[in-house]
C-alpha cells in the first residue's frame, strides 16, 4: 500500500502562523475579547488548517457514511437483528434516514460506502425518478474490502492488509470528494455492533478502562451492557497476549495494527478520511464514537492530523468524551445525540460556517466606529 | 395599554395533542429510541407551539434585535463608554456585527430595533448602494419608549407605564413580522450595562442570590465584579423596601412591575416578543442573559408562554443558566458565547429547523423494511 505510505509521509502539520492571525484578527473585531467563545477557537482552527486567515468559508459541505459489519455481533453485544446495517444503508439512500434529513437541511451532500458489509444492498440509483440525484437521497460507493470483520474477541478482525486497505478506501474517497469540490468533510458511520470494536480501540488508544468507554450503543439492557464490557475486555486482552504487551500499554501499538486487531472496516475508512482531509487541508468534521475511533487510528498513524478535526458534538457513549480528551477536541455541540451516521457532525455544519464566516466578515475596530447623533 | 393586555387575555396554551403526536412519530422512527436526543424533545415543542405534528419547518427566521440604555451604566458596571449602544447599533446597520454574520450563514432576516438608546443612530438606510438589503445590513425600526431608562439603584428605571410600552413595542414587532412571513422568531438586545438590570431581573424572579446571577458581561474586572453585585443587591433592596417585601420574596412581584423597577427597555420589548410570539403560534429562540431576562418577565405576565420558547445556547453569564432551569429550558449550544446581540439564538437557527424537519422527512419503520441481498 505504498498510497497510504506516501500519504502519511506528505501530510503536514496546520499552519500556526495563520492561527495566529486568525486570533489577531479576532482581538481587533468590534466585541468584548473572547466574547464568540468557541466560535473563536474554531475560526482558528480553520485557519490553521487551510494555511490562510481569514480562512474560506466552506460552501460544499459532504458527509461520507462508511458501513461495515462486525464478527463481534455474534457475541450478543446488539440487540438488532442481523441484517440491521443493509437496512439501514437502504434507508439512507432512499433519503429517509436522519442523516438524509439533516444532511438536507444544511446543504451537504451524502455518500454512503460500503466498506465491508456482509451483504451487498442495491443501489436504487437510476430507478429514482424524483429529479433529485444526490441531495435527496444518499449515493452507494461500492468499496468492500470484505464482507464483515472476524470476531475480535477470538482472532484478529482483519489482516493488516486488510486493515490498511480500510483506511486506503476513506483516502481515495476524501480525495474523490475534494476534486470534485467538497469542501468540508463530515464522517459517519453504520454497522450492527460497531460501538463494541470503536470501545475496544478507545480504551486501547486512550489507556481508559473498558467499563468507562463502553456504552449502550443503540440501547441495550444492563445486562448487555454487562456483556459488551467483558467483550471488549476479552478483546483487548487477546491483543496485549498475541503482542506480549500489557493491556494497559496497547496505545504502544500502532494505529494500523490496533485496527486490524480490533476492526472495523468503516472504522478504518474514517481513518482514512481524517488523514486525506489533512492532505487536502480540508477540515474533516467528526461524528460520535465509530467515527471518533476512526480519528484516533489516523492520529496514531499521523499525529499532525489532529489538528484538522473538528469535534461535531459530544455523543453520548462515553467513549467518545475519552478520546476527545485524547484528540484534545471540543465538541461543538451537546444534544445527547447517540445515532451515528454522521448526524452530530453534519448538524455542526452551520457553526463551522459560521466560524469562518466571521473571520472574513466581522467589522474590525477600525471600520466600526461611526458618528452617533445626540439628537432624539 | 389595552393591547396588551388583551394579548395576554387571548394567549393560549400550547397543544399537548401536537406533543404526543410528534413523540408517537419519533418512536416510529427508524432509529434507536431517545438517539436524537434533544432534537426529539424539540421536536415535540416545535409540534406543541405549532399546534400539528409534524410542524412547519421554519423558513423564514428573523432575528429583532432591541437597543437601550441603562441609567445604571452610571455606576461604573461596565467598561465600556458612554455611546457604545449607538456604536453596537451603527455597526448591526452596517452589517458588520457578528450578528450580521451568522444571521446570513443561517438565512435569517435582521431587524434592529431601537427601544429605548438615549442617542439616535440614523439609519443608513439607502444611501446602501450594495443593493443586498435587509439580508446584507441591519433594518432600524424607531420605537424609542424614553431615551435610556433611570438608575435602578436610585428609583424605578422606567414607571409602570413606560414598562408595559417597551413590551408593547416587541408585542408590536413580532406581530408585524409573523405578518411578513416571519415564522421563526430570535430575540437579541444590545445595551451597555444591560447584564445589571437582566442579573436583576433574573434574581428577583428565581430567587438565586445576585452572587450567583451576576457576571462578568463585556469582560469586567473582579473590583468591578464586586461593584456590580453590590449595585444588584442596592436595586433589588429598593425594591423590596419599596413593595414592602422582603428582598427573597420579589418573585411575589408581577412582571411588569419588576420590569419598571429594574429595566430595561430592550428587555421588555424581549417579553413583548415572546408574548407575541406565543400568540402567533411561531416558537421563539432565546439568546442570552438580556433575552432570557426579558422571558422571566414574559412569563411572569403570561405563564402559558414558557412553553413556547427555545433556549438558543447557555450563555457564559451566570444568570443565563439560573434563568434556564427557572424556565425549564435546556439549551441547544453550549459554546461559551456572551456577546448577545442575539448571535447564540440565532446560531441554534439550523437546529430548530432540523427538528422539524425530522418529523416531516425521516422514514417510519413501515416504510424503510427493504429486502437486503445477501450476494456479496
Amino acid at each position: 500500500m505504498a498510497s497510504l505510505d506516501d500519504a502519511l509521509s506528505r501530510l503536514e502539520p496546520v499552519d500556526a502562523d495563520a492561527a495566529e492571525a486568525a486570533a489577531h484578527r479576532q482581538a481587533s473585531f468590534t466585541k468584548p475579547d473572547g466574547s464568540l467563545g468557541a466560535l473563536e477557537a474554531l475560526g482558528s482552527r480553520l485557519a490553521a488548517v487551510a494555511g490562510r486567515c481569514p480562512p474560506p468559508v466552506p460552501a460544499h459541505p459532504v458527509v461520507a457514511v462508511f458501513a461495515g459489519d462486525h464478527g463481534v455481533f455474534s457475541e450478543g453485544v446488539s440487540p438488532w437483528p442481523e441484517g440491521a446495517t443493509a437496512e439501514m444503508v437502504a434507508n439512507v439512500l432512499k433519503g429517509g434516514a436522519a442523516i438524509n434529513v439533516i444532511a438536507r437541511q444544511v446543504g451537504a451532500a451524502v455518500v454512503v460506502v460500503d466498506a465491508g458489509m456482509v451483504t451487498t444492498v442495491p443501489d436504487p440509483g437510476d430507478a429514482s425518478t424524483d429529479g433529485d440525484g444526490e441531495t435527496r437521497r444518499g449515493r452507494l460507493v461500492a468499496a468492500k474490502v470484505r464482507a464483515g470483520t472476524a470476531n475480535l474477541v477470538v482472532e484478529p478482525a482483519l489482516s493488516l492488509e486488510e486493515a490498511r486497505r480500510s483506511i486506503q478506501v476513506g483516502l481515495s474517497i476524501a480525495d474523490r470528494l475534494v476534486d470534485q469540490g467538497s469542501d468540508l468533510l463530515v464522517t459517519g458511520e453504520m454497522g450492527a455492533g460497531n460501538t463494541t470494536p470503536a470501545a475496544a480501540i478507545v480504551a486501547a488508544v486512550t489507556g481508559w478502562p473498558a467499563r468507562a468507554v463502553t456504552g449502550r450503543g443503540s440501547g441495550i439492557s444492563d445486562e448487555m451492557l454487562d456483556k459488551k464490557i467483558a467483550v471488549v475486555e476479552s478483546g483487548l486482552e487477546r491483543v496485549a497476549a498475541a503482542h506480549s504487551v500489557a493491556t494497559t500499554a496497547l496505545s504502544s501499538l500502532d494505529g494500523d495494527v490496533l485496527l486490524s486487531e480490533l476492526g472495523g472496516l468503516e472504522i478504518g475508512a474514517v481513518a482514512g478520511v481524517v488523514i486525506g482531509g489533512a492532505l487536502r487541508r480540508v477540515p474533516v468534521v467528526v461524528d460520535g464514537l465509530g467515527s471518533l475511533a476512526g480519528a484516533l487510528v489516523a492520529v496514531k498513524l499521523a499525529p499532525a492530523a489532529a489538528d484538522y478535526l473538528v469535534a461535531g458534538h459530544r455523543s453520548v457513549e462515553p467513549g467518545a468524551t475519552a478520546a476527545m480528551e485524547h484528540l484534545g477536541l471540543e465538541p461543538l455541540l451537546d444534544m445527547r445525540l447517540g445515532l451515528g451516521e454522521g448526524t452530530g457532525g453534519c448538524l455542526a455544519v452551520p457553526i463551522v460556517q459560521a466560524a469562518a464566516r466571521l473571520l472574513s466578515e466581522m467589522a474590525t475596530s477600525g471600520d466600526a466606529a461611526v458618528p452617533a447623533s445626540t439628537e432624539e
